[in-house]
């Protein structure tokens, strides 16, 4: 117990605002050859169950390859700040009218662009098994030992870079 | 044929320009559970055959899994210049001195205390099955259909972006 550490709520509230923030995600699948393929996302929403929500289209190569095998990654990285996540979890395809206009805007009509009305628009949900996120520790506040409900912290080489992980 | 395409070649080598450029990147692997995970890479160098090196710890989970599932995946995101590359590949963990004097700089001692004499030192290399990326069209040269070895363009919902495939 060091103050290197974060409770595993502290690090869940830290993830959901590092997600929001970064935005943009590389969202890795397994193609029918096995292979580990990206693509960037935009990040709409990690809700109160740390859901991480997206609009796809529903015909979509990433809909069929999250469908065929649920197992996704999602990169996060603002190398600019030296801030990184990983999230390993399962995705759904979800069509959910009221979800939808909840997390829709304006911005996204560049991709569908009959809007929340464009026939294959549907979301994709992440459901998070684990996630992990690096960001230097300058600022951080320092938590009493007391706070500690689960020690999350791991040694890096680089002590000046705090590393958390995440069990959901 | 039209001028969004890009010959195979120099879909090549504006690949290894972003690569390098963007330098840090999410290396994902599947761990025995079955998950994604990633974490952030510094690109040391795209080669002439289109490998992509890294420096790593021979004994870390990273090197584990890439030996126990050779698939690999490389997510680089420059959300800022809205430049993402994708590359899907096979890892494998080499022991190369020469190589390693070739690559290594100074701002690695941070992670390798004793430089390449640190005992553990290791390289990883990627070899890439396929790659993509994706990057604002503006100021792109647009290419003679005479030049083109290979259609690699694919259509995207904004225009305003090129994404290219790049088979190795």
């Amino acid at each position: 117990m060091t103050d290197d550490t974060m409770t595993q709520d502290d690090a869940a509230a830290r993830l959901k605002e590092l997600v929001e923030d970064i935005d943009f995600t590389m969202l890795t699948t397994q193609d029918a050859g096995g292979s580990l393929v990206s693509r960037p996302m935009s990040t709409r929403q990690m809700d109160e169950n740390g859901d991480i929500w997206f609009f796809l289209a529903d015909d979509s190569k990433k809909a069929r390859e999250a469908e065929a095998d649920s197992d996704v990654g999602l990169s996060y990285a603002d190398a600019k700040g030296m801030r990184f996540v990983s999230v390993a979890g399962t995705a759904s395809v979800v069509h959910d009218r009221a979800k939808m206009e909840e997390l829709y805007s304006p911005s996204l009509d560049i991709w569908f662009e009959d809007g929340l009305d464009t026939p294959d628009i549907a979301l994709l949900r992440v459901t998070p098994v684990t996630a992990e996120f690096w960001e230097p520790k300058h600022g951080k506040i320092v938590m009493a030992a007391g706070m500690l409900k689960a020690l999350v912290t791991k040694d890096t080489p680089d002590d000046t870079m705090r590393d958390e992980t995440v069990s959901f």
